[in-house]
């Protein structure tokens, strides 16, 4: 986690009410004693995972999203939710040979394919045994709806891989599944333990969908934009993992050259940047930041009234800072 | 699935009654709908581990421990134990690179190792989602325990693998993860949507355990015996893959010059049936198979008497059949 994200973090945490750190902190207990709970092996694999962080981003939708619910059933839905996340995370580093994930080794790195393949799996029927003891079959819906999503998506990026052709509505579907659909069931599951009732739930997953495509979008644009010693990559690793994103849609259609492009020719760090300078060139980043813009202003549109103050600013500031990375 | 594993699949299907053969019938329908319902990407690589098929001995525990059940509940969570099955044989076969599965190209082979683990993960949620909608946590439960064994199990073989001294303990506690827990799943979601009770349940519990325990044994015995032409694969390739399972545990203690083998130094399939020849000479593989007739044996006395003869009949031959393949 960077600093500023951090702080925004610390921020959304502190609008959202006494109850929410420690809340958070219940979180974090669950989540290594999950880890802890299988003896050794797992302890050190899925550990160093879990560990590792992140923002707990998607715990904490689960947590505002419940509108002040401090129940265990709420926690374990946190914890549910972000022992999917970190499932992807694990088997993704596997597929993409990644030796560091948020500056740690990764399960592949340390144990190996075999192993990091089978914690992923660990981690995932992990979460459904915790959530299965919420005696709540909409949560366990919810939750696994979104996993399937995930997998879905993660096949439709490798089959749409080196096509620089993909139609725009193509990459959004993608970032719905990728994306969008486990902040919508973090949202739904937080809205589920909490009194939302059916209207403020349906609201709440629009604003968990908005805000997942604007994550994913601007995940997109600083792929391209940089810089290295921001992100921690390269700039232009999606192209030479030959992943078409919304930068370069839109870029192709203002440089012909640019939409001549073989994916396949991007071979070198060097020759990713240099696409990366010619996409920002013609000002498609811009463009591509303002569509962000765009999901998060109906996010925040469409934040039910009727939740409580401190939710509803926590909120305003869960979607402003999904955006407000690095920029 | 061999020509006598069908026959027995056959006698059991009908020991069990009219309804037995239209249940799996409409299991079969509910996979392939699966398989079918989230694009031609999965259709094309679940589709054909799905269709691919195998004994369906899961669904048909469920369907037995159901003892009459018949809607579509029972349906779904034969399909949903399947499924998890299928996933976790998806990823084995990525992480074995295994060209073939039932004499078909795996989705490894033919997709890929990204879309194998990502079609993996697929599997795994859909068998939640599927499960959610039969509104009983226990299931969820039962289900999401099994999948979480399974990978331990998969985790504590590959951290033992190369070992030749590993205790007996730790290969049986292997088993029950790998193998029994699922097949314990089975029938204890099979006994929840029918009307076993709680003592019937936990009897079928044990019936399960007992039949997976000696199901992954006489796994582990035709390995090593073969014949090559039956099992579909040479003999042996647990030892080349630094598996030890309960045929060498026994032969190491009867064969000095057999416990001082280092598993690293088996590396051809030559060598492979040279140790199979004398695990088998000293009497292991006899003691082995009556290890797992003991579990059998304790599977039959477990089946309770409060159910109906058809279910009872049924289940004793579950109980041969899974020892008598190739005996």
């Amino acid at each position: 986690m960077t600093e500023d994200a951090a702080g925004s973090v610390t921020a959304i945490v502190h609008a959202g009410g006494t109850h929410v750190l420690p809340l958070l902190g219940r979180v974090e207990d669950l989540l290594r004693e999950v880890a802890a709970s299988h003896g050794p092996v797992l302890a050190e694999h899925a550990g160093s995972t879990i560990s590792a962080g992140g923002k707990r981003l998607r715990p904490l939708l689960v947590i505002l999203a419940s509108a002040g619910g401090d129940g265990d059933g709420l926690v374990r839905a946190a914890a549910a939710v972000e022992l999917v996340h970190s499932a992807t995370l694990v088997h993704d580093d596997v597929l993409d040979l990644a030796p560091l994930r948020r500056g740690r080794p990764t399960v592949f790195a340390v144990a190996g394919r075999a192993a990091a393949t089978q914690t992923g799996d660990l981690l995932f029927a992990r979460a459904f045994s915790l959530l299965a003891r919420n005696d709540d079959p909409e949560q366990v819906r919810a939750l696994s709806d979104a996993g399937s999503a995930l997998a879905r998506g993660e096949l439709l990026q490798r089959a749409d891989a080196w096509d620089a052709t993909i139609p725009l509505a193509r990459y959004l579907r993608r970032c719905e599944l990728k994306t969008a659909r486990l902040f919508e069931a973090a949202c739904i599951m937080g809205a589920l333990e909490g009194g939302a009732g059916v209207d403020g739930a349906e609201a709440l997953r629009e604003f968990g969908r908005r805000i997942g495509l604007a994550f994913q979008i601007l995940d997109d644009v600083l792929d391209v934009e940089g810089p290295a010693e921001r992100t921690g990559k390269h700039r232009g690793t999606d192209l030479l993992d030959g992943t078409v994103t919304l930068p370069f849609i839109l870029a192709r259609e203002r440089d012909p050259e640019l939409g001549a492009v073989d994916p396949r020719a991007i071979v070198t760090p060097a020759q990713a940047e240099e696409v990366c300078d010619r996409i920002a060139a013609t000002g498609a980043l811009v463009e591509a930041r303002a569509i962000a813009l765009e999901h998060v202003a109906a996010a925040k549109a469409v934040i039910p009234a009727a939740l409580p103050e401190r939710e509803r600013a926590a909120l305003l500031l869960v979607a402003d800072n999904v955006v407000a990375r690095y920029s």
